[in-house]
């Protein structure tokens, strides 16, 4: 692709890191080479820590395995999963930085219909850095696009918008459906390039995907927690979901925005539906009371920041889920946790008055780039 | 285009009309003659009703001007505006079809990015003939299209959908703008071909266009009244943002359907932006208080019909926004003539027991296709 001829220095450098759970060598990096390395990656490692990744050369990155999310966050360690890519979250706790981009290993670099290769990272930085409109449906979608507005007949006094704090992308090939889907339309592959991003409206829920994500952290971060997944929990599979219902009700209550569309990326493989179906089936018969509790959810108006509005949903969701499962109390435990440490990690108090230090030692990863 | 060699009979060609409201000769259904010729056509002549419209020949239309409303609506016939392009919603009353097809005579074929043309009307009864899905966002768009379905994390109670009452259509080239907007981008043009249609959820509002828009009459047609604009009124081009507010709130409020993205159709040429400021200045700062009232309107249980919700709507415009101007003091009354017009001309209470007449004698128009 054509570079501009004056060196320009790529958008949000060092204001964003890029979060990647893997249990494998990330070699998919090598495609994404021209469009990741200028940034810092945080590799969250899942699985056997006794397990080298290979990262190819050139990248600026920290890993950490389970091993040093057990050191860094002490006891506190039970609220990051295991044996889930819901590790990821671990990730976004530990950066530093105002953006996130989150990735799963297995997404490569789409080609729009022209035929060039996408920047997903750009488009995130584009679609975060430019207002979300969740209070009112423009026809034309993003009114912040080159060649697009708002239309006849939307209100101007909502034209200012609000900030963003979500961008969800999209996936070309495998679409990311439920192990029942899977099951039914082996054959479905997705290629329909919709040129879009349009803001989630106000009110509404939406199957929040953590393959192709961008966020503010300093919006939305403490509510990012992606749950209790994987080994010894029942189940799989909603770490996303779950951060998505959470995340947007929240963005709801406190007048932020959340997006969604382009960017595509490219998902190279569909998942083992027989393995997902045993992750998923209590999610599939949960989330029919889990979703009309965040529907009918109203957080109080003292609830001002995120941190505030995740410990009051944690009880929420102790008292109105526990009763579905037992495993909504150990969630409910697990939010509480998840903010303790997030407070920790990101306002520790020893700290408050000091100089902020981007790394506290005790935080050091297992490896990093040299 | 490749015609199927065995014929098969258009879409629903008995249960629509297609409804054109206009001032001149309709030369602009040449290029549609491929696609609309099947179809029945309601004229509704604005403006000086002793011009002659010239139709194409080989179309099959019935044509009514002033002097036909007058005559057959009577003293009801103040409900129906004049000299503005609201007078359409006269076709919808006077149509005994299920379905509305409504479109306006500077609006053309459009292409698709492969160069194909657009068939408006057969994407819009296959939006009208698929579910909504306004309880939960589907991040891959319309669930019901091919190569798409729903996406993992969407609750399988709700994939069912709900039958769709709306379709709205958007518009390649000249964008629909307000005034504003046209004097600050007088040369933006909408070359974005976006490959979506979606509904929209509930609880959201939206700015709905009259240019492109296809409906279910049995639905919903009582609420698609296009209010009091033009001639003797103080606005104008807020005739379809009224009925796009109004049939939402009923929409959500009856559990039915709005659908807005394809299909496209090329609008041929931008209205003047002054002449449109002056129509449209008091429905600029009008629409500040008009939306947080639609915003938060709530219609009781008791309305379980399209008829029902109107009456109860009319009540809420005069006492909520009379305060605002007379006009909707005098617009709620105009509420109320448009439904007892309505049910007189499709529930007419003599003959509820008989046979229904298609065409009552009175209702014929003055000139239609032999």
């Amino acid at each position: 692709m054509a570079q501009p001829s004056t060196p320009v220095s790529p958008p949000l450098k060092d204001e964003l890191d890029i979060v990647i759970p893997t249990i494998r060598n990330l070699d998919f990096l090598e495609m994404w080479r021209p469009f990741f390395q200028p940034y810092h990656l945080i590799i969250v490692q899942d699985g056997d820590p006794s397990k080298t990744i290979q990262v190819p050369d050139g990248f600026d990155y920290e890993l950490y395995n389970r091993n040093d999310i057990n050191r860094i966050l002490g006891p506190k360690a039970s609220c990051i999963s295991f044996k889930d890519s819901a590790c990821r979250c671990f990730g976004f706790l530990v950066s530093k930085k105002k953006y996130i981009f989150t990735i799963d290993d297995d997404c490569f670099v789409a080609k729009d219909p022209s035929g060039k290769e996408i920047n997903a990272l750009a488009q995130h930085i584009n679609n975060l850095l430019t207002p979300s409109t969740p209070f009112f449906f423009n026809t034309l979608y993003d009114p912040f696009r080159d060649g697009a507005d708002f239309v006849r007949g939307y209100p101007f006094s909502l034209r200012e918008g609000v900030p963003t704090a979500i961008s969800h992308g999209l996936w070309l090939n495998i679409p990311d459906y439920d192990a029942p889907t899977q099951l039914v339309k082996p054959r479905e592959r997705n290629s329909r390039y919709v040129d879009a991003v349009m803001t989630i409206p106000k009110g509404t829920l939406f199957p929040m995907c953590g393959m192709n994500l961008g966020f503010n952290r300093e919006l939305i971060g403490p509510a990012m927690y992606f749950g209790l997944m994987g080994d010894g929990q029942p189940i799989g599979r909603y770490d996303d979901m779950w951060a998505g219902w959470c995340t947007k009700v929240i963005c709801d209550h406190l007048s932020l925005g959340v997006k969604t569309g382009l960017p595509y990326l490219w998902h190279s493989k569909a998942s083992n539906p027989f393995v997902n179906l045993k992750k998923e089936y209590k999610g599939i018969y949960w989330q029919e009371e889990i979703i009309p509790f965040f529907q009918s959810l109203a957080l109080p108006k003292e609830c001002t920041s995120v941190q505030k509005c995740y410990i009051e949903l944690s009880k929420l969701v102790k008292e109105k889920l526990g009763p579905v499962d037992p495993y909504f109390q150990k969630l409910g435990d697990a939010m509480v946790t998840w903010i303790e440490a997030w407070e920790e990690h990101n306002n520790p108090p020893a700290q408050a008055a000091s100089k902020p230090e981007p790394n506290d030692k005790k935080d050091k990863p297992s490896a990093k780039s040299k």
